[in-house]
């Protein structure tokens, strides 16, 4: 069976265990995540033992050559078209998910009698298998690749965004087909800002360099931090260095099916705390990653998930000492029955 | 004044005019719009005199240098801590904007009492001024001089995909922060499909190659296609492309501020129509291009909208014959008073 439409049939596995009839979905992650074809205005509706889909003429021939497995058709009105299809199947409960519509759209479903769902196609993403795991691997091997080649010509005089642009072109010359977010590249107090925007300061002498980078292979995203300095490293860097690389290792090994997405947050938090300074781990620990370079689950403090085998999470404990320096070192791993396995390397 | 600010005191007087209290923002895309700072998790309250953000702990530094003229505050719910800043001013009418929302976000703010008021930020975006427009120009401009260096490089046995990423080369090298969207490169047959995703698919003699690309410069999108025959042109594939390029060119001086959008959809397509290829003519003709590649108005059959002094939109009426070869031929153009001004170029 074709991958996608395994996924679809997954998908109709959770729409009986839900007791519902169908699913319509309209956002174009979760279209392409059910049929390999990514686009805006494509509309589709999925029940227990059908799959349709609705676009414009321009998009049907491309659609049909991808996922011959969909009954696509082209018209006018997307919404509309799927109203008439359920009407014409008759079916009783159809969902939409709150959390992926828009409330225009929802707004439209709800009135048409759609209930809500959350979580379906979520759920199915959450847990990766296959092809994922392999575009995953390889995406993150990519990125680990291009950081060897980068950090040795990460040199004074460089901008930020020089650096940023040569990461891209390496990981891109390795398959990859872009970043998976704006790459942070951060100078001397620019690495305290986590959510630092690359800018085309130079780098001088004995100054920490961070860099939180990934891409985007075979539509899997990568993220990956190294922190590092540039010149002769003051003790105070060395020291914060250390603190949060072993916050950082401690939560990796704390990462196995089974735990509390919480837990591993508790781990690297706990560690930093108790090294005092634990104020300046101002973010939480990590971030599930897939399609969507930020996706469930998360692994704060307040996380009620529990980790699962299959599930691809980032671990990136950081310490930001404002107008002066911050570390963050990351790495995206594969939860495993008695572990995980770290692809960033 | 700083220009952002200036941006949310022409909001403030929408609001006035829609005689609002205050408008919730939190799509990124929006926020970012008023305040210049990027990112997820970012909710704003705009009233008519004041401006609040929240924000996670992690992001109020940077927030805070980026845009000093909002009253920015760390939370641990954005969406709550906006509500209760409503009650504390004692706002009455609060909007909230459905199209932007998601469904889930948009329910709190309507069980809250916020009201739906559709296309305020929205209508700030669709005429562009000042720093935008000069943005525009210089992303076009970047784009336009890419292609006059990558055409002649495009070569028998090149692949759709390194032509691709030797564009985005190009274009980073000038300055752009990256591509506007996944570049369409397409040999062959493959110029036939609209929205085809470019491959490793290899170039041979003799074939058509169509071009569709752009970049992100300071923020702001450039749009262009071109399309040309790699050899020795058949006497159809000229044919055809002095159709398409004589109904864009027409369409193209059809373009002035008071004319309705569809009007110039018309020309377009009349042209092509009244040289028998009606039927292959099978998408609209254009598009709003700005922060987003695709945003208001648009340029089709039903578009009923109005193009007034300072939107930039794209032109771009096409032939697509399949499985043989398609043509398109996209200009992105600022409107003006009397005419347009052709930026990519």
């Amino acid at each position: 069976m074709n991958f996608y439409a395994g996924r679809i049939k997954d998908l109709q596995g959770l729409l009986k265990d839900e007791k519902l009839d169908a699913l319509v979905v309209a956002r174009p992650l979760e279209t392409a995540f059910l049929t390999g074809f990514s686009t805006d205005g494509c509309v589709m509706l999925v029940s227990r033992t059908g799959v349709w889909a609705f676009m414009s003429k321009m998009l049907l021939e491309q659609f049909n050559s991808k996922a011959p497995f969909v009954k696509a058709a082209s018209c006018d009105n997307t919404l509309e078209a799927v109203i008439s299809k359920v009407k014409e199947q008759k079916f009783k409960k159809t969902a939409f998910e709150p959390e992926t519509e828009t409330y225009l759209r929802g707004r439209f479903w709800a009135k048409q009698g759609c209930l809500e769902k959350k979580g379906l196609t979520a759920s199915l993403r959450l847990v990766k298998e296959g092809e994922e795991i392999t575009a995953l691997r390889r995406s993150c091997r990519v990125a680990a690749e291009a950081f060897r080649r980068i950090q040795p010509r990460v040199k004074t005089g460089r901008t930020e965004l020089s650096v940023a642009r040569e990461l891209e072109d390496l990981m891109q010359a390795k398959g990859a087909k872009g970043p998976s977010f704006n790459l942070i590249i951060g100078f001397g107090a620019h690495s305290a800002l986590p959510h630092h925007e690359s800018s085309e300061r130079k780098l001088k002498n004995n100054e920490a360099v961070l860099i939180d980078f990934g891409c985007v292979y075979n539509g899997y995203c990568s993220d990956m931090t190294r922190t590092f300095f540039h010149g002769r490293p003051t003790p105070e860097f060395l020291k914060v260095h250390a603190i949060v690389a072993a916050s950082q290792k401690a939560g990796v090994k704390a990462v196995k099916a089974g735990v509390k997405a919480r837990f591993v947050d508790k781990v690297c938090r706990d560690h930093i705390a108790d090294s005092g300074y634990g104020q300046y781990f101002i973010h939480g620990t990590g971030h599930g990653v897939g399609l969507e370079i930020h996706e469930a689950p998360t692994l704060n403090a307040k996380s009620e998930e529990t980790l699962k085998t299959g599930m691809t999470v980032t671990v990136e404990p950081g310490i930001y000492l404002s107008g002066r320096f911050g570390v963050r070192i990351e790495d995206s791993v594969l939860v495993k029955k008695n572990g995980c396995e770290i692809l960033t390397r």
